[in-house]
C-alpha cells in the first residue's frame, strides 16, 4: 500500500516514531562515551553511526541537542573526545536501559551495570563489555537547518579489537563480535551473515568470497 | 588489542578501507533511484541512509560525489527527487552488482536485472522487487569539509509498503520483509530479531514488549 506524507503527518505520535524510525533499514547499535570537565562520565545509546571516510578515518552521528542524550552533545563540545562502543547481545539490554531520562548526578555507567574504562588516548570513557570500541576526537558539525537536529563527525583516533574478528583482508568480522543491528526505535537483532560478495564489475555475476 | 591511528593509516589501501567501513557497526542496504533530466535512470546501492526526523519526515544519506555514484547526487539535483529501496534477501546479489562502473549510456535496472516503476508523486524510479519504499524530494545538503564528501537530506514524500509487515504499533517488520544489513564493503546479513524492550525508565528494568 501507498501512504502519503499527509497521512503519515496524522498519524498519533507514537505510532508516527515507529513508522518513520522504521524506514531507513537496519541501524547501527551503539553507545556513546563521553565525560564532562567536572569528571561525570556519560553513555548513550545511538543508531546513527555511519561510516564516513578510510583516509582520513572518520566516523559521523546524528545528535539531537534538545532531546534526551544532550549530555553526549555538551561533552563532546567541553572535551574534544567520544568513544564509540559496540552493543553486543550480552549488554543490549543495559544498552536500552542507558535512554532513560537520569538526572544528572547519575552516571549510565552505574544505572546500568556497564563498566567505564579509559586509554591514555581519549578523554571519554569506553565500556569494559563491549568488544569492538573506536576512541574519537571531535572535527565538525552541521547543523540540520530544517529540523535542528546536528551531524557531528569525529576522527578515529583508536581502535579496540578482539584479535580473533580481525579477517585476513581487513575485514571486522562483527557478527562474530556478536554486534547487534537495531530497528525502529527497540528492536534488537542479532545477524547471520548470507556471504560477502566480490567487487562489482560490469559483465561479471557478483561472486561470494 | 589496540590499533592507533598512525597504524590505520599505513596499512595498505584496500585492507584499511575494509577495515574502516567495518567500524561503525551494521548498515542500512537500500538501492537509491533516480532519473536525469533526459530521462536516464540510475540505482546505486547506499549504506549510509540514517533516519534523521519523524516530524517533518526527513531522512539523511552521505554521498560521494567524486566516487563511483556520482549519477545519483547529479540526478537529485537536477530533478529534486530520489527513491529509497530496501534491499531484500531475493535481490542482495543484484543490488550489489549495482556497484559497477557501468558506462553513463548504462541504466542499473537493465544491467542488473531488475526493474524501474513510477508513481505519479516522484521523478524518480522505485525498484519494483524491493517490498519497502520510500519516495523523497531534496531538502538540504552539507559539505563535509574534512573529506569533501557530502550529507544529503531528504523529506520522505510517500512510502510502499506491504500490509502485513505493517504491526499495529507504528513499528515496520523490516526483517519479516526480508530486508538486509551491510557490513563493511561487501557483506549482506539476514536478521534475527532478539527482542523489541520497552521504553526506558530510571530504576525500572526494560521488558520485552
Amino acid at each position: 500500500m501507498i501512504i502519503d506524507k499527509e497521512n503519515i503527518l496524522q498519524f498519533e505520535k507514537l505510532y508516527r516514531t515507529n513508522f518513520v524510525n522504521s524506514l531507513s533499514g537496519f541501524k547501527s547499535a551503539n553507545l556513546i562515551g563521553t565525560i564532562s570537565k567536572e569528571g561525570k562520565t556519560n553513555l548513550a545509546v545511538f543508531s546513527s553511526v555511519i561510516h564516513v571516510g578510510a583516509n582520513p578515518l572518520l566516523v559521523g552521528m546524528l545528535v539531537r541537542p534538545a532531546s534526551v542524550p544532550r549530555h553526549t552533545y555538551t561533552n563532546i563540545k567541553e572535551t574534544g573526545c567520544f568513544t564509540i562502543n559496540h552493543i553486543n547481545q550480552e549488554i543490549y539490554k543495559q544498552a536500552h536501559q542507558t535512554s532513560a531520562r537520569y538526572d544528572e548526578h547519575t552516571s549510565e555507567f552505574e544505572a546500568c551495570g556497564l563498566t567505564p574504562e579509559f586509554t591514555s588516548t581519549i578523554k571519554a570513557p569506553y565500556v569494559r563489555e563491549s568488544k569492538i570500541k573506536i576512541g574519537c576526537r571531535f572535527v565538525e558539525e552541521h547543523k540540520i537547518q530544517v529540523n535542528d537536529t546536528i551531524f557531528l563527525v569525529g576522527e578515529i583516533l583508536e581502535v579496540i579489537v578482539p584479535e580473533d574478528v580481525l579477517l585476513s583482508d581487513g575485514y571486522v568480522d562483527i557478527e562474530k563480535a556478536e554486534t547487534v543491528a537495531i530497528s525502529s526505535l527497540d528492536a534488537y537483532h542479532e545477524t547471520k551473515r548470507i556471504a560477502r560478495l566480490s567487487y562489482a564489475k560490469p559483465g561479471i555475476e557478483p561472486k561470494e568470497i
